[in-house]
C-alpha cells in the first residue's frame, strides 16, 4: 500500500447498483456517514446497460421507432451511460464516493484500490459495445461530481459494510466462442449498430425481452433455449404463450435446441443445424460477482453467492452471523430483479437503524416488459397448491381493444391456492398491462390473502382484472368455501 | 287484463341490466326456474349505449381512428344494438325472457305488460340517435332468440322478485330545452353523425369521457360544469389534473359555470356567454328507475331510489325486510358502476341459494377511462385520515414512456390511512393504465391492510405501481410506525 489513505465512516457500501445505491442514500439520509465504493458506473449496471435501455429498447419497438431514432431514445433513457448525474446526486444526499475496486481486509475494513492503480471496466471485459460517445467513466467531472479518483489503495474503516457488487454474466462454454463476434446483455443494450442476423442463446427474461426488442427494430432474431419451453422458472403454459407472441413478431424460437459449437459466424446445435449471426448474445444467465472481494469461502452458498439471513446479514455455512457485515441484491442470488434487491437494501437500513424487519421476498414480482407482458409472483410451482386460469382474451376490455386496434389479445392469469387454507400462494399473468394488474395478486401473495376474500372483492369494469374473477370461482368452488 | 296467462317461476327479475342478468344466469345456473323481464334491451344499456360503446370510442380516438372507423368499431362492439344474442345467450342457459314492462302486483307477483299492448323503448323518450341499421327490438328474431313477445299482460308469480330497473337521465329543467337538439348520452353513443361543436352539460365520468372521445374524433368541444372541478365526489386535485388534460386534447372546459337556458341552437351561462351548438350532450346525473313499478312508497330513500339492506333485500323506511323483494344495481344508488351492480347480484344469488353474506361496496372501483385515466376507491373525503400524494411522472416508468412515445406523463396517486390505525381506507389514482395499477389499492382498501405492510411490499421496477412507494413512506412516517 504505496500512499494509503485512510477514511472513517459509519457505513461502507461496496456496489452502486439499485441495492447498494439505496442502501447509501438512506443511511446517509439518516445522518449516518456513508462511503460508496465503486469501480464501474456509479448507479451499477441496471440505469446504463440493463433494466432502463432494455425497456426503452422495447416501449421503442412497439411505438413503431426506427433503430436510429430507438437508439437515441434508449442513450438519453440511459444518460448516455455517463453516471456523473448519478454520483453528483449521491455526493448531494451526503453520500462520499470513492471510485475503485474494494475488498474486505478484516472486520470494519475494506481497502479500494483506486482508478490509477487498477485498470477500470464493467467487469465482463466486453467494450465492443461502446459507441464512443464520450462517457468515459475516468474523465475528470467524476471528480466535480462528487467521486473521488487517484492511484494507490485507501482504506475505509466503518463497523458496517454492505456488500452489493451484484453479478456476471457467466459465458457457457461453447467451443470457438472466443473469437466470435459475442455480446452480453450489457453489450447488446449499449451497441450503436443493428445486426442483421442476431442468434439470442438462453431463454429467460432477458433473452426474450431482448429477442422482442430487436426483432421489433429490424434484425432477424432466432432464439436457442436449451429448455423445453421460455422462461423455464415458471408454468409452462407461459412460456409457450410468450413463444407464440415472439413468433408472431417474427422471432424464430428454437426450444429445447443445445448449443454444441461457434464456427465461422454460425452457431451449431446439437442436432447439427447451422445458425449464421452477425451477433451472438450470450444470455444464458448470471452468476453473483464475488471474485476478489476477501471474502471468507464459508460465507459462500452453492452458486457462489453470499449467504444472507432475513435481515441481510452475512452468515457462515452454519448460520452464524458475521458481525457487521450485509449483503443485497444480485450477490445474494436471492432475486435477480432491482426491486428485489431494493427491498433488501430498506432491511439492511432498518437493521442498521435499530428498527429491523425480516425481508420478504415471497412475492417478489417477477416481470418480463416483453408484449404480451409476464407478470409473475410467489410460488407457482403449483406443490400443495389447486390451481386455476382464465384466458385474458376472454374479458370485455380484450374484445374493446381487438376491434379498436384490429390486435389480438392473447395471454391469461393462472391463481395457485394452498389447497389446506385456500391463501393465494401465487399467480402467473400473461397479457397487456400484466405489470400493472398482476400488482393486485402480488400484493395478495404477500398478505396472505385467501380465495374467499379475492373473489369477494370487486373489481372494475371493464379493466384487465376481471379476469381474475373466473380463475377465483373456480378455486373457490374446488375448496369447498361455497357462496 | 284480457289474455293474461300466468307463469310460475322461482324466481323473477325485473331488468336485464348487468345487475339483473347476471343474478338471472346465476341462479337459472344453480337449477332455479328464472324469469327474466324486459322492455328495452336485454343487457340493459351498458353493451349498446353505455360503457361499452363508450371506451370503445376513448381507445378509438387514441388509436387514431377516423369517425367513421370509430364509429363501425363502435358499433361492432355494442353488437349493432341488437339484443338477438344476449337473449339467445340467456335462453340457452335457461333463463326465461319475457319482453314487457313488469310492475309488483302484490307479494310474489309481478303483471308484465307485454309489448305488443304497451310502446317499447329504451325508456328516455330519445330516439333521434338512431342510426338506422335495421336492429328494431320488436323484430321477430326476439322470438327465435328466446324472447317471449305479444300483445297483452301476463303474470309471473314467484317467491323471490329481484328489481333491476336501472336508472334514467336527469334532464335539466332549462328553459328551451325542448325544442333543442339535445343528447341523452345513450343517444351520443348511439349517434351517426359526428357533431362540429359539441356542448357536453356535466362534469362526472360519463361528461369527462364522452368529451374527451368526440374531441379526439373531431367534434369541437366545450365542457361546462357547475362545480368548482370535474368529477366532484374525488379529490379536487383529480379533476383539476383532469381538466388540464382534455384542455390539452382542445376541450374547452367551464368549471364553475351554470346553465341558465337554451335558445337559438346555443346555451347561455350564467355569467351571459352563449356557446354555440349542433348538440347539446346532457350528462348531469341520472335517477333511479322506480316509475311504475308498483313499489310502495315507503321503500323508496330520498334520491328515489329502493332502498336496500347489505344483503341486497329491499327494506322499508324503518328497517323491516320486505319478504322475498331484493334490488340490485342502479335502482339502489348505492353505486352506478356496471361492477357494483355484479357485486349486488352475487350477494342476491347467495341469499336466495342459502349462502348469504353481506355486500361490501367499500371499495369499488370509480374508473373513469379518460387518458390519463381515473381510478378512486374508497373513501376519499380525508376525514379522520391522513393523506399523502405522488406524482405519477417522478417514477422510471414515466421517464421511459416520456422518451419513446414523446408524450408527457400527467397523474398522481394519492393515499388515504386511517390516523388511528393506519388502515387504508382510500386511494385517488391519475394516470396511465391507472385502472390497472390502481386495483392494487382497491383491494387493499377492502382487505384493510395498513400502510406498515403496504410499504414492506415489494412493487416491480419500473411499472407504474411505484408511484405508491412513496406515498406510503410518507404517510408511514407520519403515523410513526418508523421502519
Amino acid at each position: 500500500m504505496g500512499d494509503a489513505q485512510r477514511v472513517d465512516a459509519d457505513v461502507v457500501v461496496v456496489g452502486s447498483g439499485s441495492g447498494g445505491k439505496m442502501a447509501a442514500q438512506r443511511l446517509a439520509g439518516a445522518g449516518r456517514r456513508v462511503v460508496l465504493v465503486e469501480d464501474g458506473r456509479v448507479g451499477g449496471f441496471c440505469p446504463y446497460v440493463a433494466c432502463v435501455p432494455a425497456k426503452s429498447l422495447l416501449l421503442s419497438a412497439r411505438a413503431g421507432l426506427s433503430w436510429v431514432a430507438a437508439r437515441a431514445v434508449r442513450d438519453e433513457a440511459a444518460s448516455h451511460r455517463d453516471d456523473s448525474a448519478a454520483a453528483a446526486e449521491l455526493s448531494g444526499q451526503g453520500v462520499r464516493v470513492v471510485r475503485g475496486r474494494g475488498r474486505l481486509a478484516g472486520p470494519g475494513r475494506v481497502l479500494v484500490r483506486t482508478a490509477g492503480a487498477d485498470h477500470r471496466d464493467d467487469g465482463d471485459g466486453a467494450d465492443d459495445g461502446d459507441d464512443g460517445d464520450g462517457a468515459d467513466d475516468g474523465d475528470g467531472a467524476d471528480d466535480g461530481a462528487g467521486g473521488e479518483a487517484g492511484g494507490g489503495e485507501r482504506e475505509v474503516r466503518a463497523p458496517v459494510v454492505v456488500l452489493a457488487t451484484g453479478s456476471r454474466p457467466v459465458r457457457p462454454d461453447l467451443p470457438g466462442l472466443a473469437a466470435a463476434a459475442v455480446w452480453t446483455s450489457e453489450d447488446a443494450l449499449a451497441a450503436a449498430d443493428l445486426p442483421g442476423r442476431l442468434v439470442v442463446l438462453g431463454g429467460g427474461p432477458v433473452a426474450c425481452e431482448l429477442a422482442q426488442a430487436f426483432a421489433g427494430l429490424g434484425s432477424r432474431v432466432v432464439l436457442v433455449q436449451r429448455g423445453a419451453t421460455l422462461l423455464s422458472r415458471e408454468p409452462a403454459w407461459v412460456g409457450e404463450v410468450l413463444a407464440g407472441a415472439l413468433r408472431a413478431d417474427g422471432v424464430d424460437v428454437r426450444t429445447g435446441a443445445g448449443a454444441r459449437a461457434v464456427r465461422a459466424g454460425h452457431l451449431e446445435l446439437s442436432d447439427g443445424s447451422l445458425l449464421p449471426f452477425d451477433r451472438l448474445l450470450l444470455a444464458t444467465g448470471r452468476s453473483p460477482a464475488t471474485e476478489g472481494l476477501g471474502l471468507d469461502p464459508s460465507w459462500l452458498g452453492e452458486r457462489g453467492q453470499v449467504r444472507v439471513d432475513a435481515r441481510c446479514r452475512v452468515v457462515d455455512g452454519a448460520g452464524a452471523v458475521v458481525p457487521g457485515l450485509f449483503a443485497v441484491g444480485d450477490v445474494t442470488a436471492l432475486s435477480d430483479y432491482t426491486h428485489a434487491a431494493n427491498h433488501q437494501a430498506r432491511t439492511v437500513v432498518g437493521e442498521v437503524l435499530g428498527r429491523g424487519r425480516d425481508a420478504d421476498l415471497r412475492a417478489v414480482p417477477r416481470a418480463v416488459y416483453t408484449d404480451p407482458t409476464v407478470f409473475c409472483t410467489g410460488d407457482v410451482s403449483g406443490a400443495g397448491a389447486l390451481s386455476a386460469r382464465f384466458g385474458v382474451g376472454e374479458v370485455e376490455r380484450a374484445a374493446l381493444v381487438r376491434l379498436s386496434r384490429r390486435a389480438p389479445v392473447t395471454g391469461a392469469v393462472e391463481l395457485f391456492a394452498d389447497a389446506a387454507t385456500g391463501v393465494l400462494v401465487g399467480a402467473a399473468c400473461v397479457g397487456p398491462d400484466a405489470d400493472s394488474w398482476g400488482a393486485e395478486l402480488s400484493l395478495a401473495v404477500r398478505a396472505g390473502l385467501d380465495v374467499d376474500l379475492l373473489a369477494h372483492h370487486v373489481r372494475a369494469f371493464p379493466t384487465w382484472s376481471e379476469a381474475v374473477f373466473p380463475a377465483l370461482e373456480e378455486l373457490r368452488a374446488r375448496l369447498g368455501a361455497g357462496g
